[in-house]
């Protein structure tokens, strides 16, 4: 061949076409996964669609088995989508509406969805179904379609107006080559799951093949705030995009040029820049050469700005992430950080770690390692994802779990790590696993060695109150033999040794003691401070009745039983009585306390409702 | 936000555009590995278009410092790229000849180098620099050209023509921000080196930052057989595919249709497709329904076909990949098959697998892996490729190499794969790893078994001729005393005790014995075969001078010495005088053999010419 005969050869491919013949890379490289990417890519546009409605997000998926394939469903009652928009949005690549907006979303390629539908009409020719009705008092519209793969456009097959039960909402039916898999760790119901875990807020209904139901239901009735969306943030952008926002802005000057199309660039700043790059205020941008902005861009970077703003981003929360920690794996510890966020080129990411351990979890298996981008599961390539390197990268023999090195650690841990941003560096469009960029996989670095220095802190903690355990057995053992000899030989009454134990061991002691007359009863709490230490703590007590009195207590009555709390403040070596009478009886067996840990509180149980 | 306003912000994306922001996907994610994307995807083009046109490719690499950043040249001799055509193949992503075309090449997807680019643009603002001449006539032409990513389309700077001391040929310049490594597993010399060791037809001259010159000879003069275009296989071509080519194809009915639009196709098996089918020959293509597809489809899979002819593809070839295996890392043996070609989606692919054993290579660490696509060397995803997830698979145990389950095996081995394929189904577009196909995870582990096997057999023996070899030196030790005893007991000449000890090992002997007179030496080779089975073998000598007589030797001259060679069969226990002379002087010091095991042959040394 020579150069005119390639010159006849060369074309322009659609990316219709392109992903067609690489399917794998969005995901559909096996049946298995196939059916899971299919549902993934329709749940993440369904939560975010409620989402940035402002709809707590009520999500339906059904996969029935037909004749060779698989019928998937997904219905959600999120604002729909209107007529014009509903070819382009599930019947062409690179289609959608997040791909410029600097802020916090599950998709933001334009990619997922149509690519569903690509696969769909790849391996079983049938088109894609989509229902959709954006207001109650309308039809819904039925529209039948397929992408047209050789120009990247729709092409619809049918088109009805239909009714729809739904005030609003979007369903979409594709009908697919695939293959179920049940209790796996990759699998459609674990994806559910971890979905439902890191979004609270969404009630989502899952039906399987062999018809069986699982619910998840919302346990959070917040919306989280809709991220918002922001301009660029000066550090980290790239000369190139610089170049193309001076060559296109609507500023007339340099210094509103910065102002407007940068956050955190205020009039100060702005002058700051300019001053540095030796450039300006009122030069036109589209005026400035290539050193100039070289020159500019170095300014940026020997500035200082604030980091960008958090509202563009939407965190799980270290509550939630330690709740569903505990909740799921039944962990004894647990402990989260969000961190603050950060910016690579030129996008705010912020980073959050959670670590759970003990429990049922085995203590010679590697840890588990949870990955979430943008409140998405990631459940494949964890080999090849910056969250897993730079949880192999860490010395974890520091913080008490045993490592081969680079290896994921052993123990009785959970790991999770959520990357929040309004650009993730997934390594492909599959979005299964965040590139390596060097800022991010710092940031992950430094969360986990946050979590890493609290486990250490709770598994030495541990091994001490272990010890102290021990001791407290043996003169629980001890001291009742020892008081019930005494008693005898001075002819007294048994002491109660509880207290005695508390005061040797250094705890929290508390008493209960309960007297009735006449149906009234005037309960006593006890509470003495044996630490070192000053302690403030919580005191509840739980009762069913009318409370007669109830010597400072705040009550709060709630439903068929009433809570009795306080606040008290103990100075080392002093107590503290605390007095009701009711008129009924006690709920719990022995009072609560909030704000001291359980292994130095005798007589009483724990309550941490940070944890509730 | 409602509907309408989703509507609003729904917006067509370019695929530059894309890019841009997803830069990582493309390989850009950090500064090393950006600078190495760069070379390789200059370097991959070269190598498709030289080969592509039947020339030995001579290709330059030359990476300088300037100020922050990093120029990058990469030149070949290639048939170089016509006018009309520079600014498309460098300046516009999916453009390209081979992504319709069904044969093994490097590139495939028209993302490459125009990604590099992109890259180099966003970087640092500067354009490409293309220079191309088509014809030792002409000048050259010299490009200068951005992309205009939100059009996807090239943008051109500047044009002129040059003279050029090439004849024909294509060079890109490119100043992008980068780092650069030096002697470590990911770096662009490692790249050029695992580069060269596949195409031994190709020489690359490396010039680094420091200066310093790297220059790969080509190892072969043969140019390889340009893969020939094929069209689709019957088995494994998805329904949505077969809809198209029904729907676009110009035959007439069905059965020109699968005569002339498959490979592997002829009447006969038409027909019988047809039968199966239930469909009439005479069909327009164009008129079937979907189900009428479908059934089509089920008849393809119904029905045997010839595997996909193997001149679509360009292996390495089993002798290449153990002589660089034995090169490269000095191993003491080494072993390569490839195995038949077979189809995955419609798409033919072979399997080549080598492995190397011992010498040079440690016994404590984890065996070496090499990954090829294509002859292109895969550096980056080892974990996520499906190379190394099908090496994990096998059980190592089996084949002499320790192992933790799922792991990569522990020994003194190095094992290449290798992967051709009419299309890589790369994980991502910058093809570090490839996906878990079924097909193709099946057909590597087939043949790392293969190479597994012969590996068990290779230490086995060498465990077996480790006793052997403490046995015969004992006899060697104790032999020549005895011997000496008893001649000097019986009072006869000491006799050769080499032979005995070949005799009681059941070894190939060869003795060699000169005899001089007036200058003109009579060599006599004596070879015995002591082992129990027939043996073939060829026994060379070499020699400087003039050759006087040479009893049944072949004789050639070469240079400045003369080789003889005998070709011999011995059964077992018995042996051949070779002989011959010369007026000059013998050059080995022990004759060669080619055909015997080294732990087998003594007095003389053997040569393996298949690996010459």
């Amino acid at each position: 061949m020579n150069a005119e005969e390639f010159a006849r050869r060369q074309k322009e491919i659609s990316i219709a076409e392109f992903f067609e013949k690489n399917k794998h890379i969005l995901g559909y490289s096996n049946p298995a996964k196939s059916l899971i990417t299919c549902v993934k890519e329709a749940v993440d546009n369904s939560l975010d669609a409620c989402e940035d409605a402002g709809i707590l997000p009520d999500v339906f998926v059904k996969i029935t088995k037909t004749d060779k394939n698989f019928r998937i469903v997904i219905e959600d009652n999120g604002p729909g989508i209107v007529r014009e928009q509903i070819p382009k949005v599930f019947g062409k690549l690179l289609y959608g509406s997040r791909f410029h907006s600097i802020r916090q979303s599950r998709g933001q390629q334009g990619i997922g969805v149509s690519g569903a539908v690509l696969y769909a009409q790849l391996t079983t020719g049938k088109p894609a179904v989509i229902t959709s009705k954006t207001d109650p008092k309308d039809k819904a519209i039925k529209v039948e379609l397929f992408i047209d793969t050789r120009k990247n456009e729709p092409e619809i097959i049918s088109e009805e107006r239909i009714e729809w039960f739904r005030p609003r909402g979007t369903r979409i039916e594709l009908e697919i080559a695939g293959a179920y898999v049940k209790e796996r760790k990759q699998s459609v119901l674990e994806y559910l799951t971890e979905t439902a875990v890191v979004n609270p807020h969404a009630k989502i209904t899952f039906i399987d093949p062999d018809g069986e139901i699982f619910e998840f239901n919302r346990i959070s009735e917040d919306i989280p705030e809709i991220p918002k969306e922001i301009p660029p943030h000066p550090h980290g952008i790239e000369l190139g995009k610089l170049m193309w926002m001076l060559k296109t802005t609507e500023s007339p000057t340099l210094l509103s040029f910065l102002k407007t199309e940068f956050v955190r660039v205020g009039d100060k700043k702005a002058s700051e820049v300019i001053r540095i790059s030796g450039l300006r205020p009122e030069t036109k941008p589209s005026s400035l050469s290539r050193d100039e902005i070289s020159r500019l861009l170095d300014a940026f970077n020997q500035t200082d700005f604030l980091p960008p703003p958090t509202d563009c981003l939407s965190p799980i929360g270290e509550k939630y992430i330690m709740k569903s920690l505990i909740n799921r794996f039944s962990v004894e510890w647990a402990f989260a950080v969000t961190r603050k966020p950060k910016v690579f080129s030129g996008n705010p990411f912020l980073v959050e770690v959670g670590i759970g351990y003990g429990g049922e979890l085995k203590a010679d298996e590697r840890v588990k390692l949870l990955r979430f981008a943008n409140k998405i599961p990631l459940l494949y390539s964890q080999g090849g994802c910056a969250l897993t390197k730079a949880v192999e990268s860490i010395n974890w023999k520091n913080y008490g779990l045993t490592q081969s090195r680079n290896e994921l650690p052993i123990g009785p841990a959970v790991i999770l790590i959520h990357l929040a941003s309004t650009n993730i560096p997934y390594t492909s469009e599959s979005k299964e696993a965040v590139a390596t960029i060097p800022e991010i996989y710092e940031e992950i670095r430094l969360g986990l060695q946050e979590v890493g220095r609290r486990l250490k802190e709770h598994i030495s903690r541990k091994e001490r109150f272990k010890k102290k355990k021990g001791k407290e057995e043996l003169l629980n053992k001890l001291l009742p033999l020892l008081a019930k000899k005494v008693s005898e030989v001075l002819e007294r009454d048994e002491i109660d040794v509880g207290r005695v134990v508390s005061r040797i061991m250094g705890n929290i002691h508390v008493e209960r003691e309960i007297k009735e007359e006449n149906g009234l009863l005037e309960v006593e709490v006890r509470v003495f401070n044996f630490t070192k230490a000053k302690r403030e703590m919580r005191i509840y007590e739980i009762c069913a009745g009318e409370v007669v009195s109830s010597d400072n207590a705040k009550v709060s009555p709630s439903g068929n039983h009433t809570s009795l709390l306080w606040q008290i403040q103990l100075p080392p070596g002093k107590g503290e009585v605390l007095r009701y009478s009711i008129r009924g009886r006690v709920i719990n067996r022995r009072p609560f306390v909030e704000g001291v840990e359980k292994e130095i509180l005798s007589g009483a149980e724990v309550m941490d409702l940070a944890l509730e």
